[in-house]
């Protein structure tokens, strides 16, 4: 099997995280996944959503977001047909949760940390790179707080993995995501234990033992993920 | 360990299926798995969407929509707010790709079935269920259409795992589901081949053999739901 | 003259009213008329409008929604249009006013109760029907409030008339419903008074004496309906 | 009995109609019942509604708004709140439908007429106002079309009556609407026929004779406007 | 040069204001600029935007809306479109400024005034206008409140010129507007200090002697403007 | 005097234009005016807008929108409040006017060009910098047509102006704009032409020799940014 993009199936594309991108957010990265590129900002904000009024309890949240061009042919601008689209709900939905493992909100306190992925370019893996990349900047935010016990228990990060031509491959781009067979994105913290896995047959069902081989591909990936995330904040 | 439904870590709620129940659908079925009850429809219209027409191909998709006193509570009417949450369009996307899975678009022809799915009745799992009466109203649907070859080459039928109290348990209820550490919904095809998993960590990650026993369980369960299913066609 | 249903001039359609249809809410009943079946639910509230906070006195209101294969070619689901229409708000505007005609608010206390009145299957009279079993649906929620004096004093039940190929009828179907001339929805108390009188001239103006043969027929049939509410809620 | 406003219970207040009060329609009447002022236009557009093209029928239809400060106090505005109220919605359904019971649509020809109705002053009846200088303003329209024989085959006006003070009175102002026990709005033809027939008990439901009471005076009332826009339209 | 209109280059339309003319509002005017007409109304209200509360400031906006035939032809109505156009927000944001900019907020208190502008007739010049008469309105409001000391420390009115045909013009009407080449909006005070100035280049970028010559014309124009305010409010 | 930034009064912010910055649009490049970055990009499309439609004319239209995060503390996205704000569409349909005055839309025949300008680091100026860059995104989308004769004719760039502590400055930053008396945006072509000014008063009415000063320092600030977009279209 040989892939369009030429990486071994085993291997990501090339992973950079340029912290502290954006002058005026309290936490933020721009990451890239080869050509995929999304800005993440996390803001810190002194109140909580209603529900949790009086709780002793912080929330963090994501929004999701594409440039109109950050697509091979231009979409329509959200903000102008006046309704975010299935599509992106359940992106940030996803990010949200994923993010929120991580954090104990009792220790936050009655604060929200929102976080901004915004694609600059998209090449595949917006929303594997959303993640990773929110976590740096979530952890950055927080670090401003200046609290005595970080609210950070766990780090986590995201790849994708699918079926691309019958064979089991890591972290697909545009051009492989658009074929594949299969498409699951795995969201892994670092004792190897799943806070995400969502997987879709795009073309025909995907038998147990294909799962099990794209999962072994994730969880590898998602190491070198971690490592990658953990210099950008040791940096 | 014991269950708050009393019921054995494998086993389903009842589940039972009256296919015709709305009068002017093509396809119809009210789904009740225990106390979760689900109107599905199949509506066949002689249409396609924009970027299909002209290309032979038809298609499948779903609505989704709970009635305000479906729920423990009452919950504001989507129609009235004048959007659809993200989780209903998280769920009726998820609807729509399954079913489609099982259907050959080409063999359909240039015409749309939209299968709606109201909850009536709300108690843990309404997109499951709405998957799995779906599938028997678009059956219904598309046996109308007097076609010479079935477009329906698959059986797809979805079942709730998760890990309740440490112990992988099947079908989850509302009481269960609200304490559930872990939430999984997988939906399966007549060959045990994966159209879908979505597993979630509610409180923490959950490890490779969790998964491993919830896959287990939701397979055996599915295959209790594939009978039911054809019963429900055959009757 | 012969009427498409078969009935007498002045013969309502199988009337049935079945209580307590909805496990969660505080009231509920399945109403049909004939083949239009409405499940009616009353929800309490422990809050007011805004305008009312203060007084002391209590709301009742009222939504309305069809399914979208309710009718005999699928309607667009309005909560993905993103709006209700003009129809659906001059309907649940009517619900609301009927019934609040019988209860008194003041009686009520500060606390609300919203009436949804989801129709799963339309054969025309869908907004009597609503009205008709919305007060079974409401006497059982205020039921279980306690109260030491019910707050409800009237019993409110409402029907169609109509002028078919030249004879006043009541209760129209849906067929009959497309090709009367004249097409009146009467509400009215246990008194014989009037709540609500809408008369539309569908294709000539109607005379003063249709207008009195019309309100003679819809003062008959409400008179059975009003005993059909009271032994649903007898039984 | 004396009415607030000092009129007999039969007198309508001073009434007039300013025909061509707008430069750019092809019809307009500027209709006052006495303090309540709106501004009908009649609009001509070679184009119907898509459920009409083809069927050589035309339409007319109509569009109501009120001026944010029309009234006694700021309403906010309809196009910033971004959509129109129930209330407007059945004002302008029922104004359209008014006027389409006195026009032949096949004789109209694949056109529309489009009225607007935007109430400019606000003192009680802009409804009834805007069907009666409504008409006037499409009898205008129509007559630009040149059509051999006239679409127009009758004449509608509206007024309303209620009962204040337990007595029937004509053409209620605001101070008498707001605390009339029931308000009936009736429009009629030239033949005594009636069109619509919308009466809604406020207070207590009203009997069999209050309700022959107030259909009288409604007749005699809209005789005098059937002469006030036969002047209107002969000057 | 010869304009449409037939007036010379310097000359504005017959102006009138007819102060008081709607009963409800505590300030308005009907201002008539030729064949434009604009209602504008001041509403009082006892409460600012939540950003002052607290800060002892006033507030002062604006609204705009043109009814659906004031143009040539018909505009759709911004409620049922259900959003106010870029071209409506920008108008409204500019009567606001330069409203303010007469207005010491602190000595206003912690009220708002809000200023709809309607326009009832549009032949060019509608933000003008409304901003011309706006003030009239304006101010007939602020003197209902009697205040000690007036908050309205300036003078406002506003003129449009353009180049028509190579010559700079004032007060363009439609047919001026239209094929003009530059358009220019100015706002003054009365000590003829520039409140706003926007201009346009429609065709070719103007020169800046044309700039000059656009601005002397307004300043002589909007003195004349000054004077018809001044008159409407001593009457 | 002594400007907050420590520029001269007539000096600009260090000016950057990375051309070809987004991989897959037509054009694009980020502009810097100091800390305010904005990414441009062009897109062409086969299709313009309907009232263009077989009159062989093109058409240029802009978007603009700001990231949540890129300003100093987050405003909420307009795709999640499901509408753009007046400012937004205030300054897009600026760009959108001030670009189309640099092209000859009927040698661009019958194609769209959409110029995204998107505010990811926000520092005052943010429209000055998308009119700026913008114009080079352009050029580069419509240098990829290979037109025989280019429709571009002008060069246009824009700056803002204003006065601070009683001096005219040039291209103010967020400080000085904060506080500044008069704020004023100029576009101006490559032949010292006017293509739009914007001057409002925020403080207190600005006087005639304030805004010549204003426009002479727009004047030279745009001859430099002229400068600077050839370089960057020649690079």
């Amino acid at each position: 099997m040989s892939r369009p993009s030429g990486r071994a199936a085993d291997a990501l594309r090339p992973v950079t995280i340029e912290p502290g991108f954006a002058r005026h957010a309290e936490g933020s990265a721009l990451i890239r996944f080869g050509d995929t590129h999304v800005l993440c900002t996390a803001s810190v904000e002194e109140r909580t959503p209603p529900w949790l009024r009086g709780s002793g309890k912080g929330w963090v949240t994501a929004e999701y977001g594409m440039l109109p061009r950050s697509t091979h042919s231009r979409m329509g601008r959200e903000a102008a047909r006046g309704k975010q689209s299935g599509r992106t709900q359940e992106i940030q939905r996803l990010i949200g949760r994923s993010l929120r493992a991580a954090v104990d909100l009792t220790a936050l306190g009655e604060r929200s940390i929102v976080v901004d992925c915004d694609v600059l370019q998209a090449d595949g893996g917006t929303r594997t790179a959303s993640i990773t990349g929110g976590y740096v900047a979530l952890c950055q935010a927080i670090a401003t707080l200046g609290l005595k016990r970080s609210p950070v228990f766990g780090q986590v990060a995201a790849i994708s993995v699918g079926i691309y031509n019958g064979t089991p491959v890591l972290d697909l781009d545009y051009d492989e995501d658009s074929v594949a067979e299969t498409d699951m994105n795995v969201v892994m913290n670092e004792a190897g234990g799943f806070i995400e896995v969502q997987g879709t047959a795009e073309g025909h069902a995907y038998r147990r033992e294909e799962l099990d081989a794209m999962l072994d591909l994730a969880g590898a990936g998602i190491r070198q993920l971690h490592q990658i995330q953990a210099q950008a904040l040791a940096g």
